[in-house]
């Protein structure tokens, strides 16, 4: 059979893992996928800067819609990130009839819904398992191999960066700002690191896990968001006193009335699974009503890990290339027309556990008053911790753990213990996860 | 478009979980498979039996052979078991040109060669994600998602059984015999648990998983297969002193010189995340070169987690039906005229870390003799413990983990141990796995 011609737009660290890969596991990746898959054509800002890559072979030049309208060019591979020219390529390219892969988390999750209504169109097939927690086949587990499943809910670590800098707080003892300086040295974040620490790339990819989990569209922008920033290294102490670990998870849930999109810190029982993910790896666990409980592991980002989903990809393409686009999996998992819009719950809908800490003046009654707020708010209690605080001895820090509960009704309860008289500055508040692996 | 019609044998367990799983997520399947999928007849030893799921609107009969060649029926589910009359009526589907799908880890183990040869030749796609580790979708991660990848090695957890019997002995302290009764009793095992306590149940999947790991043919009968009966509670102790616990796990692992096939129990460090997943559940770790370590966990057994993965399969067969045989995913993940045959190594050639437990009687120099040993075959120590016996005051226990060695070296060490004055009866041997996670 003929060999697959792929045309690369970007050629940095992970276009470099890809030539790399295709390269070095040739002979492999020819026994699988039936024909041999090479980038013939590549498009760079500067065609002079050196490459992490052997480019024998691959015409390198500037011009990516050059590329992408290229009669030769069977499969585009958009790895140039970032969101309008990304989105403005991939448009091009399906409107050339070609399939196109990609591993840009902010394109789908922002542009997904055009792009996929665009390649349904055409008859072409856009792939994006790279944009999920690198490595991790995340995206085929949840659309292929669970389809028979009604998804309860997905639960992951789907940043690395914002791990990598929680588990140096939790096993180093650092701060917030010692861990992220770490892990910018280190290359596991960037030098403007909004997206991870905000927890905006996780959003991104929560996107892409909620729609093809639930068959609705992409939400981006529908998603609670919040990141790592500011959470305390005595949070972190006392939650792991209290048999937690805190997490940044992306959270997909579905409730009788809608779904819930949330990102955010969270305490995770240390007997989970995902308690103990370390550093810059990733999980996601998936729920579904006939499967019960899984869970997928792997490195969530860099050259190799990335190259392998995208790879698997081009690799599924090609075996695709021949085939009926009705026969294909669909994009969103769920047949285009059968994408449906259920409500997406906002904050106070949330139902889940919480740890909160309060600084108290150390007096009789302040427990009962606490403790009685919660239960005239029907909130079951988990677990209550105690301390001294650092400073201020006529104080007492009060740390609780509730059971799942709708989040406006614990917030009743904590704007109550906020207006009490003995109450300081600076309750602390975070969603705890309740798993059953 | 058309419903798809299946025709079922066998409505066991697994066979009710199918139907009922089809019924109750009926809207969902349609959404994502495009077509309606029901199943229209099935076949069963005696109709009159009661069944565990609403069987209104399937044709029940007790003649397989009929529902294999019903031009009506669109894809047979073979879920008999066993294997000879899974095989004839396999064999029997795909010559009548029908797409199968099976759970059948013993037939696909030791006649899938067969089986998928006529398959390829008569155009017709053979499923069987459920043959190894139930709900865990190991099988299209292995074929399609890591298929960039040169696969270095597998290691699973891959019966339920052998592990709730070894989560049993560490956590009750209870002994083999009391666990086995234990699992019986929860239905966990057969009233004949030979294929699970032997390790045969293991090899069946492990001869698959090194199968499309590898690109090699199905070689069950060249496994290297050890059950867990025998295990002693005392070495689940030590082990667990040592910061290890014992798991039974299958490993397919590549060497320069050919493939470890082997199913054993085996130590492995308790950081390890094999090392924290309990009960009956499963989970195998596939270390790729590119992707690194990843980790699939989930429910290994059960109607509803088997189900999930068969139910999958007719998804994925559904939007296969109009597809050119050419392009869809190879069986054994490699196109069929690219297995290769590599030679597959036995017992001495393993290379692995080993632990051994020897009882001597306790004379200055022992310890020397037995260090002296191993440094003559070039073995590194990882970690030693010495206890006194329960019984047998003069006598000395010394428990040795050793650094990978080729079990060849080792032999001679534990041969040259046995034959020393002061060794008692009964060295423990077991191996080591040391997993980058």
């Amino acid at each position: 059979m003929q060999p697959v011609n792929i045309g690369l737009l970007g050629l940095g660290t992970v276009g470099a893992g890809v030539v790399d890969l295709l390269s070095r596991n040739r002979s492999e990746i020819t026994r699988r996928a039936g024909r041999d898959i090479r980038v013939t054509r590549a498009a760079v800002r500067n065609p002079d800067s050196p490459r992490d890559c052997d480019t024998t072979g691959i015409d390198i030049g500037t011009d990516c819609h050059a590329i992408v309208n290229d009669p030769d060019i069977d499969v585009v591979l958009e790895l140039i990130g970032g969101e309008h020219e990304a989105r403005d390529l991939v448009m091009a390219a399906i409107a050339s009839g070609k399939h196109v892969v990609t591993a840009n988390k902010h394109l789908i999750a922002l542009h997904g819904n055009e792009i996929f209504a665009a390649a349904d169109a055409a008859g072409v097939v856009v792939s994006f398992e790279a944009a999920v927690a690198g490595g991790i086949p995340i995206i085929k587990a949840i659309r292929e191999s669970l389809a028979a499943n009604h998804i309860e809910w997905v639960a992951g670590i789907i940043n690395g960066t914002g791990n990598f800098i929680l588990s140096q707080m939790m096993f180093e003892g650092v701060s917030f700002e010692e861990a992220l300086a770490d892990a910018q040295r280190r290359g596991f974040a960037e030098a403007d690191p909004t997206f991870d620490v905000e927890g905006i790339d996780a959003a991104h990819k929560l996107a892409i896990i909620g729609s093809i989990a639930f068959g609705i569209p992409l939400s981006f922008d529908r998603i609670y968001t919040q990141g790592i920033r500011g959470i305390a290294s005595d949070d972190i102490e006392y939650a792991a006193e209290l048999g937690y670990r805190i997490k940044h998870l992306g959270i997909a849930r579905r409730q009788e009335t809608g779904v819930e999109l949330r990102v955010h810190p969270t305490l995770v029982s240390e007997k989970a699974l995902l308690a103990s993910v370390e550093g810059e790896k990733n999980a996601i666990m998936v729920y579904g009503d006939a499967v019960g409980p899984t869970v997928y592991y792997g490195s969530g980002a860099g050259a190799g890990p990335t190259a392998s989903s995208v790879v698997a990809d081009l690799i599924d393409t090609v075996r695709m290339m021949s085939v009926d686009p009705k026969g294909r999996v669909p994009h969103l998992a769920f047949q285009p027309d059968q994408i449906t819009h259920e409500p997406i719950l906002t904050e106070p809908d949330f139902e889940c556990g919480h740890y909160f800490r309060v600084q108290v003046a150390d007096q009789i009654g302040v427990m009962a008053e606490i403790t009685r707020a919660l239960a005239e708010q029907q909130i079951g209690i988990e677990a209550i911790l105690q301390k001294d605080p650092p400073t201020a001895e006529d104080d007492a820090r009060v740390m609780i753990v509730t059971k799942p509960a709708r989040e406006r009704r614990l917030m009743k309860v904590l704007d109550h213990i906020r207006s009490l008289p003995y109450t300081r500055e600076g309750l602390v508040h975070m969603r705890v996860a309740q798993f059953e692996d």
